[in-house]
């Protein structure tokens, strides 16, 4: 299978490339780029050497769409909703990470991304696509919608707590923390290095943009309350921590509910319950398609914290698109992301 | 007067040393330690050469109460509830900025301490200082009981919403971050810096010793329910963030809860409000004595979040101990400690 | 005295206002910027709340130069060419911390600079200030040109070693590594945290600006022949480290050596030499205004080892240009900058 | 082939795991360790949870020959001199990582390493193998001597030098920098988190026990001075950068230099020459078995700069190991090596 990277000058698409690389079903067709044309990647990302010879290319929706089979788009929210229609129209498979198809209801995306929405039509046939909790409507599908990175962290921590119907209506909290890297690459004073190492920022407060992405997925999932959702910047590259913070009325040890996610995730490839009473650390899944989940539950406070880790440019990116590209073109889901994290 | 530092070489000492180095009103008599004795500071501390010519003396509790006008007990917990008795049985003053004589309940302090609790007599007597919310009890006393790093950052944050009692019972949810330095300079495999860079961890969960201390305050204050309260070690030296989450069923609006801090801080020399819709990051606080505050009203969940930051060394220890000691001997309450953040 | 700030929006401007505040002789009596006029500088850097009222006012030389006593130029180069002649001309004294008046050769700093040079009347003029080398000619001068912050450590760090004429003709070699914030707030791809962080970059080679500054100065201290000199950029914000090499044919001993470092800088308050055997780390000297420097003699291969730390911002920059400042008028020369490193 | 892991709970042992993990040709059969026997290697390392589910076996040289093809020893100095020989007595292949027997003179050995040497028999036979420079030695050897990490990225950026006997006697300085993970996971005073982060430290000057391992291997290839050599601990976790300087006296261009070392490494799968003018930084070689190389050279001073890096733990340690061990058995040199650096 021939895959297109649109945006591969990004870390999303550098990850793509390092993924892809060492995949034995989809081989990189071409590298699409606004800007740099003409040149090769390892200019740009100097790691790549070799590995990637051919020459960055314009974006162009239709020719792509003729020469691949999939076009995965890395690229900021707000151009997704102009490519994808195009891609899609010609017959190719599409698998976007932005956020432009994720939002069902048109308004939301407007309200929160401050930007236009796509059009209607293709925002219902857009899959969103988290394997863990969907991967029926996965398979087979032309249109993925790559969920972001703090709602994959987010709701696979809450899923088993959902399901089972635990959470107090109104009580779920989540307080988030990222590595920088989901910043992107472009330049801002926000993103320098002598403002961000030795600190530690909460950022977008009551404002994030993946609150309603959150919420939507909840709502389907059968918990309509509204979240609490804060997300803090931490001094490194890699890594999403979310914090789980929910009250549970109904009578439950923290055995109960540790069996409850063991349970629940004991045949998921990528999802890994710590043991009683261990939790989680972002390292641990460091550039690893993983999500580790530790639980526990206060009988002082009767609340359950959940703690849930991905590394964000892979299970919360790269890593999932491929997953989801997998189970679309029917390979086996853990195709060439079978690997280990790196620590230390 | 003379100050004696006892556990000069840990980070809290070395801390009390910078500060009381350009301190107008106490002059470093003597340091002590367990370890070390008859050596130069700077043999352990080279960033203190030539400013501490004295060599660091044993323990000796009357000794030192003879020698000194105060003795600062920069010592782990289980350490100070033994020497501080000896001491101001002497006469001498003792600033305690350990854990030791915060709970005032000798029972909690053995379940949460896993430690043997130190004399009723002298718990009693240990005045639990946090100037910004009990100033008054402060002066003249003669046993400082220095609060706890995450204890100082969140009942700041706390103070203003329990005195107007806004919060809804139960619905408090402290989601505290905090730099390695709070761990001390003791070497253990936790404290490695290929386990900690890149890396975030939750740790002592629902179990952190600081939660006793923040409850008996709170309680004091008016609010008894027990609360959530969770610790994470964050990528890098010095800073604590709490991010606190609360309920609020009155009527109000992010103007209104922006205003009731502005106006119970307004007077406070360490406590500086963000402005509206502004929120501090922790190495705006590095090095200095401040804690700044930021607040935030979401209308979708009536919550509260509220962010307080603290350099934990500084008003997190030896700051907030300085300025204790400069309260209990009627100086400026700033004295020695009126100096700028240090950024980047 | 009224000393004003021109670009106090930069990391060197806002550490001149944190030494600033705190100095008994020296008040800061306005703030200059090129943009953000009439904001307050806590917009810009809210870890200065409160400390600095005044509102940011354009930079207009003749009226700044009838208001202000001193006026620190804390610029890009290329900028001070143009202000400090026109303040000067007011009568007003100049402490530039720029590289535009360091090169007395204007072929050199044209060709290193790829700039063109400021007036040679004013090139001439500017007494190139490094206390510890030439402290005589500062007194009473007007017109300051504050060394930049590798030659501040190189230079202090083979002065006795050229002063004794002990090194091999064309032997120097300098090895520097800095922390980020000498590449100052203005983002760009090379400074953004998740390229430079877990990350160790080699730059400028054999092109660093610095070279001909300290070639011309080691010619007027009698060594002539051209030095290798190559800058690496280290994951961390302050510091930088000289690792100096030289070749010494002459018969001595590493016991010789320490011996010639020690009393050449045995009555300087901001060189300490490290003790045999030892070596400073660039943490040791943080935030403040020392350098610290350690010797070694290899046997085996005839060659000294010299390390000289120091931060950047401060004897590489601000600390020295109020050093400078304190001599200039007079002052004691420590005033305002005795204070200790942070540490940890 | 059954590969046995002894140290599997130290970084370089953890490394080795992560490779083996998806390697075709060996399988991971048992990890050996000197504590925590019976444990799974997931409680020590839970990153690894699910890949290996054998319990930690105790070390048992005679035992672990049998079962085994060939045992990698990822084991502090003075161990490996012991385990060795009894495992290759009965037979079974060994790569050591350890600097135990790359030594081929035992005085040099126990003068810089401080310990007793190995017996002299299995000295001998030890390969010292850096395949780039001796692979023909390495095929069908079955006892490999895997070089130091410092070693390494100087060797591989002195060789073209070096064959070409451009460098001046006498001349060669190393000026080398490491990421922390280098002094490997037991806790000392030395790594702990708040000393390293924010710091850049120069450790055993002129006494590093890589010193006469790269001199060793030098004089073989036909250069037989001392060299100079200091290593610079870095505050990150992976990554060491050489810089090196030599002196040139022959007529040479920057581009003749450049010529040379890209053709000398033309054909080798692992050693990445930059384009001319371009250097390579540490992150871009993180996680991967490349060793990234660039080349400068200054008219003005006839002095060559070489900038060599590898991530410490792969080419420096178990990427290497790998290599070696691939060779050694005959199969494809890049096999379970070929994938892409983790940016960023």
């Amino acid at each position: 299978m021939k895959a297109g990277i649109v945006g591969a000058t990004g870390y999303g698409g550098a990850e793509l490339l390092r993924i892809l690389h060492s995949h034995p079903e989809f081989q990189v067709g071409a590298l699409y780029t606004s800007s740099q044309q003409g040149e090769a990647i390892h200019n740009h990302y100097p790691h790549l050497t070799e590995n990637f010879p051919q020459a960055l290319e314009e974006i162009n929706p239709v020719q792509m769409a003729k020469e691949m089979d999939v076009i995965f788009l890395a690229v900021p929210s707000g151009i997704a909703s102009k490519l994808a229609p195009q891609i899609l129209d010609e017959g190719c498979a599409v698998v976007d990470l932005s956020g432009d198809f994720r939002l069902k209801n048109s308004a939301d995306y407007e309200d929160w991304y401050h930007k236009k929405a796509g059009p209607e039509e293709w925002i219902e046939k857009a899959v969103y696509s988290l394997p863990e909790l969907n991967r029926a409507s996965i398979k087979g599908a032309r249109f993925i919608s790559n969920p972001g990175c703090y709602p994959t962290a987010t709701l696979l921590g809450l899923a088993p707590l959902i399901k089972e119907e635990l959470l107090v209506e109104g009580s779920i909290i989540v307080d988030a923390k990222s590595g920088v890297s989901g910043a992107g690459q472009s330049p801002s004073l926000g993103t320098i290095y002598s403002e961000l190492n030795e600190n530690l920022k909460i950022y977008k407060v009551n404002e994030h943009q993946h609150i309603p992405e959150i919420e939507q997925m909840l709502k389907v999932m059968g918990y309509s309350s509204p979240i609490t959702f804060q997300t803090h910047l931490v001094p490194m590259t890699r890594g999403i921590m979310a914090t789980i913070y929910g009250s549970i009325e109904t009578n439950i040890t923290e055995n109960d509910l540790w069996n409850l996610y063991a349970e629940y995730y004991r045949d998921e490839p990528f999802v890994r319950v710590r043991g009683k009473g261990k939790f989680p650390a972002t390292k641990e899944v460091a550039a690893s398609n993983y999500c580790d989940i530790g639980v526990a539950f206060d009988e002082r406070t009767k609340r359950a914290t959940i703690v849930s880790v991905i590394d964000n440019l892979m299970k919360g990116a790269a890593g999932q698109a491929i997953q989801n590209a997998n189970i679309m073109f029917g390979f086996e889901e853990t195709t060439g992301l079978n690997f280990s994290p790196v620590y230390p």
